[in-house]
């Protein structure tokens, strides 16, 4: 009986360690980043149920030389969605509480099977990842039509 | 006659010279600063007509340790409100062009009389400052309301 307290105990720790560990890193300090740029996605776009709100991009120093690149990315890029719910009130479009951290981190070796990109969803509050193999997929299905502009939507503007 | 002409075009110069030398400098560099936040003001707001469309807030180094402080500005903080175009468009709304580049700048004794904020509206492809004596007083009497908060309607968020 001790034994198997022991082994459900381990494979508690192996779990949680897996949860604690995503394959991205939370992008610590990257409210101090540049800011890219935003958008309010409403209702009735195809994207509102993954990411309805108002969000910002935001590019850590090597994502931002990516861009000035000709959205040329080099490993250890990491760019940011920052998502808000959007408070729609008195003919104004305010920014409600965070519903996720999104991001797309860089390692060509890592990541070679989804074009060098990894993918993350992390919790607002808890800051873990919740992203699964599927939802990883998705990200990339999507990114895929930006091929030729490094797998990245978002393009940098003065 | 030809000292008349002299005398109009010595009152050119000065006119040029003055809108060319606002109060409250361009703020160079401010695409690099912290964001604070975000809004987008629609039709029928009571701001529409001066700031209507998608803004972000953007804090220099200062103005973040004065917003971090409890809306306690020291003299050199400054804070732009970078305004755009709000395009909205099957169901989200994105940035269009710049509209202008507005600021409030601390200079406690320059702008004692506006409780020692400067303020300027830059126009978004010349960067001239564009505001007049009347605009500078609204820009700080609809401020005033927020005098508790260092003058200032934005706070920091995560």
């Amino acid at each position: 009986m001790k034994k198997l307290i022991v082994a459900v105990a381990a494979l508690g720790t192996l779990a949680a360690a897996s949860a604690a560990d995503p394959k991205v890193a939370y992008p610590n300090g990257f409210r101090d980043w540049h800011h890219v740029k935003s958008m309010v996605i409403n209702k009735g776009h195809p994207l509102y149920d993954a990411v309805g709100g108002i969000h910002h991009i935001y590019g850590n120093p090597k994502a931002i030389q990516g861009y000035k690149a000709g959205n040329k990315f080099a490993d250890g890029s990491v760019i940011v969605f920052d998502l808000f719910e959007a408070v729609d009130k008195d003919n104004a479009i305010a920014e409600g509480a965070r519903k996720a951290v999104v991001v797309m981190a860089r390692d060509g070796k890592k990541f070679a099977a989804t074009g060098g990109w990894g993918y993350e969803v992390f919790d607002a509050k808890t800051k873990k990842g919740t992203l699964d193999a599927k939802g990883a997929a998705d990200c990339h299905a999507c990114h895929t039509q930006m091929k030729d502009s490094g797998f990245v939507f978002s393009r940098l503007r003065d």
